[in-house]
């Protein structure tokens, strides 16, 4: 019996509400203590990006993860089309699954709307959702739809396989490893921001990237499957919170500390434009969705001789240590300050 | 590729809402439509209570169901105890379940709430889903939590496994089988009634068992599972939104007509007491998760006899027809009249 952390993290984090945060700690906390049941069929449950069950005779494991996307607290309706909703709302589920190195194959959605919304729009979210389930092969095999009086609901319960049972969790890190992260930091908060200060278009490329990121974000199942595939990876999660809230986490469930170079961070450097401050959005801003994980010391640099060209950029922004703790450096050997955990209330 | 009609149906049901009937229907029209994909791996898929997967050299297949509760659509926070809601919202899940003759492994949840709601109510909450879950031996994998701004909503999708691989879909009836049903019918649909009245508490027996019906609604995985293992159903679904709305859909799929004998319907005679007509709210009440199915004619005596005392009881309540439509008699033989489907706008 198991309970994901992880997901519990991941709607708090898009929802951007600090009080969450402790209130869903406090809850895993007593998931943990009150349902830690077992199973020989859970391979892995609470604590993770997606659980993973085992089904006897079968040659893969299955890979399950949840998300919950709730109007007036994850988007707001004039900030995304109803097709670009479908999308969001299945890629946050396909980034748990990148996170496993798990490959998608079925999905549920439960759907609530206002009876005011016109069938016109449920189609719209269909083909947004349905255009990226097929770019990723997940079919659609079951769902709820249901009037609401309370805005737009939406559920996805996603479904996916392990490659040769395996799976990367966030346990794996020892200290020494080397820290990588795909794509750019900060991108799709300053999207966020754009939105927040009432530009829905954006006047240049780089506003169109960051509301892009932030609406339609691409989930890294195949940098994830191809780490697993290539016994890259020792752990991983999808950043959903951005590291300050998220690197920890990969660190007390592999009982090491980190060190991030901000030199090194792929820094999304034109938030300046979008009145943002690049480095902290890169920090602390959420729903990037790209893969935070680390590859040993002694395989680092065969990974990144090895990492495909057609990838998204993977950028070596730290290290795992043996003290506790995530600490910021401008560069290797440089004076530390601690990186606090979700410090930068850009948000509130 | 497919979408659970059913799971669709369910939900609106629970919602009491025709207009949400008719919207589902074109919803579920346009998914059968344009998004009807295939894979080897999807046994069933739109238009039964559940989904059946397969995975390569599994012993058995995987049945997947989702639900949502609504506040304000399908409860008053008032009418329900968290504890109760907690039950509730997974009973449903678990009654799609039994109708396929599946047993429950696994479940995740989404669970959105507003802030205001103090933790002590989680718990609550918590403590009655899992009272029900491990009766059914079902085990939480994952989940989500998220502040909501509007109301209380929770997702459930339920995981069951099949027994030897085998399922009782809704499609398998034939002309002569007889129809029966578990239990007690109309009865939740009068304590919903009481409720609604604002007699949250019940003030003899009757009503406080139409309340419990309502509240706590009990799943018949086991009658399911047995019905199946004992190759006696050849279609089954849950009755959620009354005979007059799950009988047609049980006959569309089977391709058959149907009959029913109002003198051996198990009405929930005291309905009267709590202001209800017992007949209509037994045809059109929701929310009874009873199973309906039909077993063949020459079985249906041996059906009878091997049926569990310890079962609820199974009521022989009509037949299947080569006559398309559903059709009420007094008893066999008796002149018939059309079946409204939904004709009683009891709820409206």
């Amino acid at each position: 019996m198991s309970y994901s952390k992880r997901n519990h993290e991941v709607m708090i984090s898009v929802s951007k509400n600090r009080q969450s945060h402790k209130r869903e700690n406090r809850v895993v906390d007593f998931l943990e203590k009150h349902f830690a049941g077992r199973s020989a069929s859970i391979i892995r449950g609470i604590g993770d990006d997606a659980a993973v069950i085992h089904q006897q005779g079968a040659r893969e494991n299955w890979v399950v993860t949840t998300d919950m996307l709730l109007e007036d607290v994850d988007f707001q309706k004039g900030w995304l089309t109803p097709g670009q909703l479908g999308h969001k709302s299945l890629a946050a589920n396909l980034s748990d699954l990148a996170a496993m190195g798990a490959r998608p194959r079925f999905y549920t959605l439960s759907l609530g709307i206002p009876a005011t919304i016109p069938d016109n729009w449920i189609t719209r979210f269909y083909n947004g959702l349905t255009k990226l389930a097929s770019t990723h092969k997940i079919l659609l095999i079951g769902g709820d739809l249901s009037r609401s009086t309370n805005g737009i609901q939406v559920t996805i319960t996603a479904i996916g396989e392990t490659w040769h049972r395996q799976a990367i969790y966030r346990s794996g890190g020892s200290s020494g490893d080397v820290l990588y992260v795909t794509g750019t930091l900060g991108k799709s908060a300053a999207g966020l921001n754009l939105l927040k200060q009432g530009h829905t278009k954006g006047t240049n490329i780089s506003e169109k990237e960051a509301l892009k990121a932030h609406r339609t974000p691409m989930p890294r199942c195949e940098v994830g499957l191809w780490l697993l595939q290539n016994n890259y990876a020792s752990c991983m999660l999808d950043l959903s919170d951005g590291i300050s809230m998220d690197l920890p986490r990969l660190c007390a469930s592999s009982k090491v500390g980190a060190e991030i170079y901000i030199g090194d961070l792929p820094i999304f450097l034109a938030s300046k434009s979008c009145n943002s401050d690049p480095l902290n959005l890169a920090l602390n801003g959420g729903e990037d969705f790209e893969l935070l994980f680390a590859i040993p010391g002694n395989a680092a640099a065969g990974f990144e001789k090895a990492y495909p060209k057609k990838f998204p950029r993977a950028s070596r922004i730290g290290i795992l240590t043996s003290s506790r703790g995530v600490v910021l450096r401008e560069s290797p050997g440089k004076p530390a300050r601690p990186l606090a955990n979700g410090g930068f209330d850009h948000f509130n």
